[in-house]
């Protein structure tokens, strides 16, 4: 009954302008878990840190109470190192299938907690589960060996991390409260340091199809991000990466597998095995940086030692491309999916309709909107409105062109795939205007566009 | 179940500064009023405006949907004009009582929806119920016969009235966003504009022991809301007055009763029946401009008529201070209290305990603290921590002396009433440093700070 703090309080504490205390911190999200706080008193809480922010110190004890709602994971216990990795989320962006498995074949372990998707971008498990036989919930002792034995899961993070964040989550998405660069930043960092890998990657999106359409907001984020993984001791860099146009090829479950399936042969097109190997990459830096600075208890290398500083340097001079060419990657993916209860052999579903549309006019295809195309898949059925609904594994938008490429009239731009072919509709008004053929190409953009942290 | 509208879009767009539209306004409080729109949305929304404010037209919007929301009364049908009076709360502040029986000697009705206290301030129906027998509920016909017979009624308001405004003022009260000017102006003014007199007078306190504590912000609420008020073709004016130490000589239920009585008697405190005569002379020149503008139906005049401008001539003639000497003034209280089921002969009641602080020094009193004057008569038991708790009729403070009485080493300065005397500890603790004892007078305060609205 006697509680520590009046949530009216803090709340007109930070509508006000004050510094919360780490006390107060903990106090209201313990409380509010507890329901002792009530909704309508968070959500007001929380539209007054979207208005006054949170200081770097008071984002950090809030990060730190969100995880200490519930239970925290430890991968110290493996015999190599591991290495987490975060998407802010996009159209098509299906890199962590390759991903995973590529950098686990690189030595250096990949315990991958996704999510599935909601709105107009995809979610990892809801793309592998267009593999039969595929499952995302895994138990904790499942995971462990098959993160020794396969060097990689994906998987569903289970309830018990951030129960917080989760009641937080669902309560600011109904308060328009959700575009509040610290509560986004504590809510994923609240449940990657809960994860407790002990370097992380992040890719921040930054355009049209992704959450952050403006640079600059995008960097704030992933400083924000970088600043409490660094406060929290995990070795944390962040990539802003292009989402202007969709990534690769495909939007949709099993179309994104099948590309994801390409880049691991040694193919796939150019933007999503560049972005996989440059994620590779950054994750295996962060890995060596990891040991060196701290040694590893599984490979047997104390701090600061040689041994560790070897294996580091062993880790940066391998170049991840090899490992796609040389087929250990593709080997490491059928491995994963086999753990997992899925068949790497079996036939990947199609939807049973189809639709094309074409160019309008020759010219260079100067634009395609990530967003739109997104939500065009979305309406097709390959996400889902809410949270439960079922979503179609072959459904999605198959692009024909990038931009930049040239464009001849007639020639087909976008295939719609549907087992729905009522939703074709919808899915084209999504599409309206969401291509530019012009004279001359764009400016090439690239897909990193900065890096935050991780620099020497 | 097709609501017109998603209420995290219109949360979302005054979170971002933009001006709701009509449909938005009247969607969001009616859709709240309902339950589909939740309490976390509602205080999410609230926190925006508290944050963004609202402008002019969207205040007399959201007010006009709060209205809506519920009944309005008409008292248009009356034989004579009637203008209603709200005070924003304060210590001491007994003026309804005199003020209304007042008014109503000199020919204008006055229906008086009052509440009770909450907190340091009392609330003008639990005075009235230390009257024995007094009953604060009475009908709609019962309360239209009265305002006939005796000119004046101080009862309940109905629930009926902007039910909207109930829901929200309790969310309000627990989610830190009580203090937002249009949000208090649009809750006071709703309910005042639904009441449906054709005038009004605000009291509107500044000081420590109101609500308001800075000028600034005082004015700036008594501006918001005669501007309400006109756009919603009611005639207002706001005295800001002061509310820096208690208006008059007592604090408690009984105890302001019997000053209000001596006022009506002809005597009182110089501050009390001071203010009592400036806003009787403020509610006569509003019933005034109204008849003379728009004329009046039970009295039989036209708008613009010579008999309106002949009636509101005589009205602005009368000295109020005429009736409380003729003792018509006292008669009209006499019948008001007996019409509502009170003795007007009876004993009122007093507190079983006393106990009595002393001046400390000699010198003049340069300061007491209305605030923790009013908290000790809370503490004491004259108020109310929750709504619905009992209060003690004969508790509360009497004020020996005021801001600029010399003053004596060892002279009582305040008595403390209760039936309760383990209470005389806490009120003692809330008076700490409530006064100072100075060598010389402080500059005198004017009673009235500033007048809004109704200049010629």
């Amino acid at each position: 009954m006697a509680e520590a703090f009046d949530a009216v309080e803090i709340i007109e504490a930070k509508r006000d302008g004050r510094l919360l205390t780490d006390a107060q911190i903990d106090w209201v999200i313990d409380a509010y878990t507890r329901g002792v706080v009530a909704d309508e008193q968070m959500s007001a809480l929380a539209m007054a840190v979207f208005w006054r922010g949170l200081e770097r110190p008071e984002l950090a004890r809030w990060t730190a109470a969100m995880i200490a709602s519930g239970e925290r994971m430890d991968f110290s216990g493996l015999s190599r190192p591991a290495v987490d990795k975060h998407s802010s989320g996009g159209v098509g962006d299906k890199i962590t299938l390759p991903l995973a498995p590529l950098v686990a074949a690189c030595g250096v372990i990949v315990p991958q907690l996704s999510g599935r998707g909601l709105g107009h971008t995809g979610g990892t498990l809801d793309k592998l589960e267009a593999i039969p036989g595929w499952r995302a919930a895994i138990g904790k002792a499942e995971m462990a060996a098959q993160l020794e034995e396969v060097g990689a899961v994906i998987c569903q993070a289970g309830s018990g991390l951030a129960p917080a964040d989760r009641k937080l989550y669902a309560l600011r998405d109904t308060t328009g409260t959700v575009a509040s660069i610290p509560l986004i930043a504590s809510s994923i960092m609240s449940k990657k340091i809960a994860e407790g890998a002990g370097a992380l990657i992040l890719d921040v999106k930054c355009g049209s199809g992704a959450f952050m359409a403006d640079l600059a907001q995008a960097r704030l984020l992933a400083q924000t991000m970088v600043d409490l993984g660094t406060d929290a001791g995990v070795h944390t860099v962040a990539l802003v990466t292009d989402m202007d146009t969709p990534l690769g090829l495909t939007a949709g479950n099993a179309l994104e597998v099948r590309e994801a399936v390409e880049v691991l042969a040694g193919g796939g097109p150019p933007d999503v095995t560049g972005l996989t190997l440059i994620l590779a990459r950054a994750m295996l830096d962060a890995a060596a940086a990891v040991v060196e600075k701290a040694g590893h208890r599984g490979l047997g290398f104390a701090a600061g030692s040689a041994e560790a500083a070897r294996w580091a340097d062993s880790i940066r001079c391998l170049d991840p491309a090899d490992r796609l060419r040389d087929g250990r990657a593709m080997d490491s993916w059928r491995r994963l999916i086999a753990a997992q209860g899925g068949d790497p052999d079996a036939d990947l579903p199609w939807a049973q309709a189809t639709e094309t549309l074409t160019a309008e006019a020759d010219g260079v295809l100067a634009r395609l909107d990530a967003k739109q195309v997104g939500v065009a898949a979305w309406r097709l059925g390959a996400g889902r409105a809410r949270q439960g609904d079922p979503v179609q594994a072959g459904a999605g938008v198959v692009c024909h062109a990038k931009p930049g490429d040239v464009i001849r009239r007639g020639q087909p731009l976008l295939t719609l795939h549907t087992d729905t072919p009522d939703r074709f509709g919808r899915a084209k008004a999504a599409l309206a205007g969401a291509w530019t053929i012009a004279a001359t190409a764009p400016p090439p953009r690239p897909v990193v566009l900065e890096q935050i942290g991780g620099h020497a």
